[in-house]
């Protein structure tokens, strides 16, 4: 694996998801693999969970880390080939990114979607600028169009939680949001579990908001909450924003907040959520507070997904 | 001691302010009981000294620290029960406070009270939260009503200058600022004065800038500067806002800025301050520069008391 | 040395240089002189290379280093003795240096100049009084007038780069930009080339833009770009704002921007810049793309260089 960008990098799942929940038994495993070795994380966007989780990843294998906020600690960056940068950008990516991969064993970033342009966010930029000219494995902490991280972590819960003796119904539920939201998690998710194979996976959303079907080959498309939650052994609820008109806001017709009477359609199922959640407008109190939540759990595995992939890069690094 | 976020807290004072000034002898005394263990600073307002000082303390006890400016770094946390959260908050602190109990041993928390709303910073909803829902030692950084580390390290300090064969008279003195404090520095130093009972504490504030009488019970109450600094051996001098019109700052007759007439009334004092200091509005560059001062020794004892606070809350932590 | 704030703090640059090609050849070398030493590095500007490489330089020689954005997690710092505090700043420098260096066994440091006051940026007042206060080694990330951690990494870089068993020529070249900069780097550069004696500097800018001389004298001044580039080894690259109508932008007669017909007329020379560059503003990207270019070298320099200043420094702590 020589980045950690997409589920595009990675040939065994199972094989990420083994390491993820052997870290969480033991999570000094292999607590020297990393030891002189330095992480840095560039944020250009908020984050708690991602930044938080990544950083005592690294820890726990003797990495040393740094934490550089680009956004506020530093300045604007051109990711334009051959642009006359007489505007706000003060450094291109093509000078930032060698110096930083020699600063650097592994290079973590976050950066969000404009929602404004989709191609220069489905192009992914900045994530693939580093790729091509930093010279050491990029982890992404969220990117343009998805958050493997994330995926990472999902698919882990999903499976210390279900036997997986059988196959579980999974459904990707649209929530509702006061405003427009990237569609990283969700396209991410998609991905992931239809690539892994071993869920069956149901995407609901409201008429107007169906995700790039670059990430949803595979799964079951719906337009309507009740068909999907049938049966369902876990649904992740999550809002995003329009990807054909992109970035905004289609008019939604009918109840989209999962709610206990909606619950009773399922299977008893376990009810996830990336976090931050929105309460009472993307999931309730009743439900977040109710023993089928997973949020915590899921927020908590963060550590261990990070440690077993950048316990992967680091066999990358020299 | 669970927590430590108001003298409340603490069972021993004394036996805190010896392990204080035993760190100070010897900084590494216990300098592998932290090993292995993980201290959250999360800062919702700025911070000097408590945030370098902290993770110094940390650091000598041998954890590891992370801080997060959740106000720059993260986002708006929601902190009202069953709020509808289509506002400005991103995530309620039902939902982080789990999540960061799983990623630290310890946590540590500054929060400013509003000044605008005094049932809610007297409520401390922020640090009652955390201890409700993190599952981990909660460590104040200075909340909303009080300010315990600073408190510690002033015991300390007065102890460590005072032979304390005789009790010190003690005096809290009101100064003038240009702009509303919180209270949460007198707050808590009378709290912990009359507590700790080993100094006779008088207080000396203008007429409606009195303090909680919460927090003030076994103190005596002044309106007069010059009686109160009468054979004083300690002045601890500091602005704070009304508490009754609260936030407010009501007119002020007479003259409150310490100088040298009025230091001459005591018992050739020793001055002290938490920083920062307004210099020649809170306290005089005369003062300040003279060898009465004991604002630099105070401040560099806040890494001793933090890690004193520390090392008893790690006993707490698994 | 005491500090390093300026050339005149260095007695042996050679020294520093070889140190610094040596921590280059094996970062480890000396690598637990910094065991148990803390480094405060304290930012009122945003930074990228000199924040990480330090941090990195810190790490390599076993300190530990604990980052503090005055400007954006502390408050504003008042420099004027005597100042009647009433206005925006919080904490005067005389209250916080003795703090800060009671913390930390070396204090860097990061400040801008204002480029309006020339006589204020001169003073060097943040720098000066830190090593007035503080009592600990101050170490310059860039100050009012000078960049002595920039300078000694282009020193190494032009060491490294040429034989020198003849003397380099040297060219400062100023260049366009689309506001005014700091004369830091450039006054800082020359002073250091001509301290070291060890190659020819040019410096070549257009009228109205001289460097205070104060820092070129030894120095060659142009005032047209071909008459300077004629043999030269090495190009610097670097735009800055006037000293004499101190902080504008004169207007420019001629063409300032280094491109491949001008490199003709150089001794095919190595070009440097600083980072960050504004591309085909200051420098087209046919130059930077080139192997000319050393850029990326001299960034990456920076760790070394840092780590030759603060093992030196690390002789003066306790």
């Amino acid at each position: 694996m020589n980045h950690f960008t997409s589920a595009h990098d990675v040939t065994d799942i199972d094989h990420l998801i083994e390491r993820t929940l052997a870290f969480k038994a033991n999570r000094y495993t292999t607590g020297t693999e990393g030891r002189g070795k330095r992480l840095g994380l560039l944020f250009l966007n908020p984050s708690m969970r991602t930044r938080i989780s990544t950083q005592i990843a690294a820890e726990n294998l003797g990495m040393h880390t740094i934490v550089f906020n680009i956004d506020k600690e530093g300045w604007q960056l051109e990711l334009t080939d051959g642009a006359i940068m007489n505007g706000t950008s003060v450094e291109h990516i093509k000078d930032a990114a060698p110096v930083l991969g020699s600063y650097f064993d592994i290079i973590g970033v976050r950066t969000f979607p404009t929602l404004a342009n989709r191609d220069a966010d489905n192009n992914e930029e900045l994530i693939n600028a580093l790729k091509k000219y930093a010279g050491v494995p990029i982890l992404s902490l969220e990117s343009t169009t998805v958050h493997p991280l994330q995926s990472l972590t999902d698919l882990a819960t999903i499976a210390e939680t279900h036997t997986m003796k059988t196959r579980p119904r999974v459904v990707l539920l649209w929530a509702p949001h006061v405003k427009p939201l990237p569609q990283c998690v969700p396209n991410s998710f998609a991905e992931w579990v239809t690539k892994w194979d071993k869920a069956d996976l149901i995407i609901a959303n409201p008429q107007g908001y169906d995700l790039n079907d670059k990430y949803t080959k595979g799964a079951t498309q719906l337009h309507n909450p009740e068909n999907a939650l049938r049966d369902a052994d876990f649904v992740y609820v999550k809002n995003w924003s329009a990807y054909n008109d992109y970035g905004t806001l289609p008019a939604v017709s009918g109840d989209w907040l999962l709610n206990e009477e909606l619950m009773k359609l399922t299977n008893n199922a376990r009810v996830m959520h990336c976090l931050p959640v929105r309460r009472n407008v993307e999931l309730s109190d009743e439900i977040l507070d109710s023993p089928n939540s997973l949020v915590t759990q899921q927020a908590s595995n963060r550590v261990w997904a990070a440690q077993a992939v950048l316990s992967e890069l680091l066999k990358q690094t020299k």
